[in-house]
């Protein structure tokens, strides 16, 4: 896993952030996508997030910056360095959401970068390397499948052909959104997937409760959880729900319930660290008068520890069809990420920098997979989060301190600055 | 409720139906919105539910009946009588389906009514009274809601503004659909809304297992059993799956499963005469990251007793909130028919049909809704039944013997043409 040396600066030499602006532009971008009852709907590619991708490129070239895209969609705002040959250093996270999401969840992560090069830029601070902010493609995974798709092309994990055609839930193809993506921007110049960068860095909201809970206002993240999901099956017959008595039928619903509740309690975990989620549960075909005939569903299993996921995981294989009374069950796996360790290094910066203000700060796992996953193999990466109120996230109630907003930005720009001196 | 006296005829007078041409017509038929896998998908108004509308109207067309349309799409194929000012003896039922529907359901009951008529010309006889073929406008309420809407606006029970002005799930609108039906059958004459008939009969497929089990051929249908829908919801906090510890969630999904599982426990019925289905359950937001925030569920209740549905939903509502864990859940009625009792004069008449043509029969309920539950309290109404295949509906696999659908056509047709000779 590469690593770096960085030189640490005094806190003199390290501009104050302008807490005011960061908090604007997240109220600015909340307007694009928003919804009637709060929150956002901006799914990959649609035209709110290209609005959004429009909004931010026009903030970083009003400061004279430029900006870049990829051939998958990923938009990088650059200031340039004293030695522009140098590997820039990168940070950012995403614009789009869930279809139901909140404010914060990604945005931070570009705002807070963008503002950190602002900062430099108000004070006249020439580093040696290049700073940029990233934007990856379609991180939620809400419209195109999988998720955080844009910097596992970066990064190599997936082929960009195989993200340029996939088809989103809306029929669209992703290809096609990154020309239009590309058509809204045409000041972009291009960059090519893999180009190296110096370290990279993602500021985002915890999207849990721990940090809220223990008072910290820093979250030094050491490891990303693995993730494992399952599709899940349930196959039985369907009849008239006037005709057919109970007793006769093979209802696929009534079944996949008892599927449900049996594998949540053979996955029971008194310490509270698994993550198990039906998020998505769908029963076909849907008609008040129809005893279902199907029912398909995705169980989400996260945790820290690689072979909890296996063990867990191989449960619900073995164990599925046996909580069904008649139907048919199936499972099988559609994703499974190990979990991923941050860059030692980087974890080091974050939580000097914090302590440097005078930030309580905590070391811990992230919940949600992120960009920021696919990289520490290849590149100094790190990851720092803020509180979220009550962990709620993926939710148009999803709300953040501005003070902590302001605090996490101060120390993601103090560590850029510092990483921009490194050699 | 309206009865009549009714001649009867030696079976020497009664002609043989054509049971070749009745299961012709059926296969012909279901290949107009056949779907790939068996089935059809033919919803009301939909291309291919006019296409099956203008295909009845070219066979009646064939042999010198006329066609008449009323304004909310209800279709009706009529042979004069010798005494044309006389009311009509009416019988059908629809064409349109669920959306994975069988070939059967509804086309029986058509297709039987056509070939009485058609067995009558054949063989010359002139009855005093005019027979009608009806195809009834959206007995299926899959695409709009409620479902035997044509009837019900025919009969009175429903006003003829609301129902052109419902909206569908695919956004069209009810009248619009009326308009192409009327633009596709230009030959149409107009039929106004209430004009009385002489009697309404309707054969339908059992859509239960009763007579296939009981090996008898004909059904004679005494009442349509009771129907309460009742909308739950089920309230709780959309979270980030990655994210939010199970022990702070309120997850929807979780509560809601908990309810439809206390809901089927408190009204388990040993005698397995209650039909207790839940046929569309909705997740919001439906995406694999995050914890559903609500629940959508519709619980529908069917009984031959009034008494036992008002004790049953009732409970429900009590109840359901009661086997949430965390959540907020709310319950309300979305629609409630009382059991609907056929007149005795038509059940005796089906009965000495089939005796008299040699065939099983028993009495028995209707466990789905129809178009005749409209009638009884106006005009002489009945329903017979012929075996369906396992007494699968409502599906793709939905079949019958062609001898049973010949059996059910020929006692429709003796008892048609002996209500065409009645005062």
């Amino acid at each position: 896993m590469p690593d770096l040396a960085m030189p640490e600066l005094p806190l003199a030499d390290l501009p104050a952030i302008d807490a005011a602006r960061l908090w604007d532009r997240h109220m600015e971008l909340a307007k694009i996508g928003a919804r009637p009852g709060g929150g956002v709907h901006r799914l990959a590619l649609d035209p709110d997030d290209i609005a959004a991708h429009r909004r931010l490129a026009d903030w970083g070239l009003a400061r004279g910056f430029s900006v870049l895209l990829d051939p998958v969609g990923n938009m990088f705002i650059r200031r340039e360095g004293a030695d522009p040959a140098a590997a820039p250093v990168v940070s950012g996270s995403h614009c789009d959401s869930q279809p139901t999401g909140g404010r914060f969840d990604g945005v931070f992560g570009v705002l807070s970068a963008l503002e950190a090069m602002e900062t430099a830029e108000d004070r006249g601070i020439a580093t040696r390397r290049p700073l940029e902010c990233v934007i990856w493609c379609n991180e939620e995974g809400a419209r195109f499948r999988p998720g955080c798709m844009g910097s596992e092309v970066y990064a190599g994990g997936l082929g960009l052909n195989a993200a340029l055609s996939k088809v989103g839930d809306d029929g669209g193809i992703l290809g096609d959104g990154v020309a239009d993506l590309r058509a809204a921007i045409p000041e972009a110049g291009a960059r090519a997937l893999g180009t190296p960068f110096a370290a990279l860095l993602e500021a985002h909201i915890e999207q849990g409760p721990l940090l809220e809970a223990g008072g910290e206002v820093i979250g030094v993240v050491d490891l990303v959880q693995g993730h494992r999901r399952l599709a899940i099956s349930v196959i039985g017959r369907e009849d008239h729900s006037g005709g057919a008595p109970l007793s006769l039928r093979r209802d696929a619903f009534v079944d996949a319930i008892e599927v449900c509740r049996g594998l949540a309690d053979a996955c029971r975990d008194p310490s509270d660290v698994l993550r198990f989620t039906f998020g998505r549960f769908t029963v076909r075909p849907n008609a008040v008068s129809v005893v279902p005939g199907r029912v398909d569903m995705v169980l989400d299993l996260r945790h820290p520890s690689q072979d909890e996921l296996t063990r867990l995981g191989d449960l619900v294989i073995a164990q599925a069809q046996g909580f069904s009374r008649l139907c048919e069950v199936t499972v099988e796996d559609t994703s499974w990420h190990a979990p991923v360790t941050f860059s030692a290094s980087v974890q080091a910066a974050f939580g000097r920098a914090a302590d440097r203000r005078g930030l309580a700060r905590r070391t811990l796992a992230s919940g949600g997979g992120h960009d920021a996953r696919w990289f520490p193999d290849r590149w100094p990466t790190g990851m720092l989060f803020i509180p979220c109120e009550a962990g709620i996230s993926h939710n148009p109630a999803e709300n953040v301190d501005p003070a902590h907003a302001a605090a996490g930005a101060q120390v993601m720009a103090d560590v850029m600055l510092e990483l921009a001196q490194a050699e």
